[in-house]
């Protein structure tokens, strides 16, 4: 069992590093310091777990597998621009990640900045580019949720909450709402996004899949606050401990370790309750699910 | 004539106005600091150039305004975003933009940087959230020519020349790859988007709007370089002289100064030329051309 989720997740990685492989413009396509700082920032990096997560989705909907890769890479791109502009001197100032350095380190501060600005616009231009639904409709529909995930709405605004929370006590509910936009946001649109490239789901199915989508966003950041406090920098391919060190309030200075283990526990509960409908089909998301909570980097 | 030119240009820049004003995130909406400068960067600026590039070609097709409106905010989102990043320390590092402080220094960088993300996800969210063209194909179609004109094979690709070539000497044809990227694949963008929200014009008209748009994006930075010479930062509203200053090829120190406003006006002749089986539909381009030729600010 453990061998085959294995299987299928190094599958979709191949499938979304070939993917990428293609898509990103050559080193030598003018201009070559953008396009090789972008190469630098996106392949051979990562978990890949929001492309997991829109494969695994699709499942629920027969969804096609080539209309999924492309999602997901969007959602991987956007995902990936993201840590370029967070990991800037002006926001979180760090120099490693994915046990490579940071892109502003390895390139400089303006490459790194255009290469999130140039790794956004290629998401959506992406989008575009393939049949992704059965309705063009549905595909407008689905670009414009990927937007508001990203944008001030969600991801963005998430990042502008963490800024501004840095040394200050939030309550429980302030965290979620910063958690739910700042990693949350862009976890359930790869969620939505992989279920809308097959059949249509009726209403209810949808709400399960919001529902469980939520739950999987939160619990991917009580984990991701779990192991900034007990994993070492060598196994994260990160800077270990920096919530402490920058006095940033997470799960774990709030409830402590054992709570948040809890909470991380009770919100896997939920994901599956809310996939209880879907039997079979939701197999692979029920496997992602637990790959997120049970991770140890 | 001038003042209907000045009657049509002010109802142009107020329809953008109005629409900004209702788009952007409300400044009491969360988070709220983001909000407000997003707002900040965007309202009550500039001579929206673009905008009224679209709304003139939308002419040619007999396009509705309200599409019109979408696509040239849209254009014009990308735009803001772009000189938000482009005033950073780690860009041009600029203090004033359109007479006011730049966003990094009226709030701060993290927040700037945010800004702009935030504002490039919204064109994009905005572009899916109206009927755009007679066919949801041709809309798609739409979406991707605007992320690809932002992105590293276009604007952002073209700041990133632009970076690598401060204290280089450039050729003319340097330059002009240089300026087709950075500024003109926008503004061949907003002329282009304006023709496709009407009828659709027929493979030789697009060619002719196609070669016009790449006259005025090229005649655009002509000027700007021309302005950035000659004028003072009380009429610029942005910091004159700064090309000297930084040490960065321009059409005027490659040319001069005389040399260079004969290139301004022989680009708007081909301009008039690219125009010229269109008769009085392209009546408000030929004006639009004028006035970016013969712009003082």
């Amino acid at each position: 069992m453990i061998t085959d989720f294995q299987d299928w997740t190094k599958g979709c990685q191949t499938r979304i590093e070939d993917f990428l492989q293609k898509l990103l413009p050559a080193q030598d396509q003018p201009p070559t310091n953008l396009h090789g700082a972008m190469r630098y920032a996106v392949l051979e990096g990562g978990k890949r777990v929001r492309p997991l997560l829109s494969f695994a989705a699709g499942e629920l909907s027969g969804a096609d597998e080539e209309r999924v890769t492309v999602v997901a890479t969007a959602v991987e791109l956007i995902h990936a621009y993201s840590l370029v502009h967070d990991d800037l001197p002006c926001m979180d100032n760090d120099i490693l990640r994915r046990g490579k350095y940071t892109c502003h380190v390895e390139y400089d501060e303006a490459t790194a900045l255009l290469v999130g600005d140039s790794l956004q616009s290629l998401a959506f231009e992406l989008l575009t580019q393939h049949c992704l639904a059965d309705s063009p409709q549905t595909q407008l529909k689905m670009i414009g949720h990927l937007a508001r995930a990203a944008g001030s709405r969600g991801m963005a605004g998430g990042q502008a909450v963490d800024l501004a929370s840095v040394g200050k006590t939030l309550s429980l509910v302030e965290l979620e709402f910063m958690h739910n936009h700042k990693t949350g946001a862009l976890i359930h649109v790869a969620v939505m996004l992989g279920a809308h490239c097959g059949k249509n789901l009726s209403n209810a199915q949808l709400e399960s899949v919001d529902r469980f989508s939520k739950c999987i966003g939160l619990a991917f950041q009580v984990v991701d606050d779990l192991l900034d406090a007990e994993a070492t920098t060598a196994t994260l391919g990160k800077t270990a401990g920096k919530d402490a060190k920058n006095n940033k309030p997470t799960y774990v200075s709030i409830l402590g370790i054992s709570q948040a283990r809890d909470l991380a526990n009770e919100l896997q509960h939920d994901a599956y309750e809310a996939l209880k409908d879907f039997g079979s089909t939701a197999k692979r998301l029920r496997q992602v699910t637990d790959f997120i909570i049970q991770r140890k980097f």
